[in-house]
């Protein structure tokens, strides 16, 4: 049996921000497909065995299950050794970084596309309206990325994990995000790490197979 | 001057996250009321002194601007020495509730009532949706405090805190949370620790004052 089992799907950005982590660490870790749009995630017994919450990803180690991104990501970090901090200051900053991602980017990002891509609402008010939040939080990840090469500085930490968790579904989110070049400029570096591999590479993908 | 100045205003569940620990630690701290409605926070200067991501709260101490509601209460909980974690699980205990009121709790509760009561929109399909998401969150949460008196267990934490940022804004939201038994439940236990105030109370409140 592997270290990890990540409980997971391709089409979840934020099951990526891990998947990528394990994958740019080397470790010794699998996935395990979650038919989340089947329900799998709602059922009782997902949530009893896996997640109160309700959410992947769920990461499956020492018999525990860890939950949130942003804490497995924090988890990994400290016992992988890599991808963290060297003091609490840039604990701050990334978690800084961290909850401006759940707050601002990942999930209203996520939400669009799945509203575009899987639930094919077409344009509405509402998709108009989280697109135009979308872009104001890119906006400032792109003024931020501007001055750093990375989230907090000049080198890739989980909080650049964190944010990008979406940003690889390309054509699926609707919005070009050339048109943010320090944004661009930065997913090419994140592209360039050692390892680094596509969210359809790394995880099981059910709807679309093999599309990007 | 005080040890914090706390740049907020009162309508910012975000800022009254801070706000209640600073009042519950005995704090010596001020708000600066920060005029939101007319734009403050968009604005080149309050971006460049106070915080790039556009945001209240700001913590100002000891020279620093801090930001991130959840980065704030971390610092405060390890400088006041109070409401925080005994051990890295309780750490990440604290972290995960966090990462989940970013989420789905506090963003999408504050950006609801944000649509009815401010920019009084009417109920639109956009309000609808958010409607629904915030009410899946809360019926998790709802869940979670049957068998915990607060987020990770027996005592009051920041979590706590960060969670209820958005849910003494009594007749604000447009959903009543009576409804979920065991929130409303909480909620009074949050209201019955000693220094508790009402974020109207707390901070300057602009738009319709001494209004709950």
């Amino acid at each position: 049996m592997a270290d990890y089992i990540l409980h997971c799907m391709a089409e979840s950005g934020h099951s990526y921000k891990v998947a990528l982590m394990l994958q740019l660490c080397g470790a010794d870790w699998k996935p395990r497909w979650v038919d989340f749009f089947n329900g799998e995630t709602r059922t009782d017994e997902f949530r009893t065995t896996y997640n109160e919450l309700g959410e992947v990803p769920v990461l499956e180690t020492g018999g525990q299950m860890m939950t949130q991104s942003g804490v497995i990501l924090d988890f990994l970090a400290e016992k992988l050794g890599r991808f963290g901090w060297e003091n609490e200051t840039e604990r701050r900053e990334i978690l800084r970084w961290t909850l401006f991602d759940n707050h601002k980017i990942s999930s209203q990002l996520g939400v669009l596309r799945f509203l575009r891509t899987f639930a094919k609402t077409g344009e509405t008010d509402t998709t108009k309206w989280l697109e135009t939040r979308c872009r104001s939080a890119l906006a400032i990840l792109n003024k931020h990325l501007a001055r750093n090469a990375f989230a907090i500085g000049d080198k890739p930490t989980i909080a650049d994990f964190s944010l990008c968790g979406y940003m690889f579904y390309e054509g699926e989110l609707g919005i070009d995000l050339n048109e943010y070049g320090n944004v661009a400029a930065w997913l090419e570096r994140i592209k360039s790490l050692p390892g680094w591999d596509h969210p359809n590479n790394l995880m099981p993908r059910q709807a679309t197979p093999g599309a990007s």
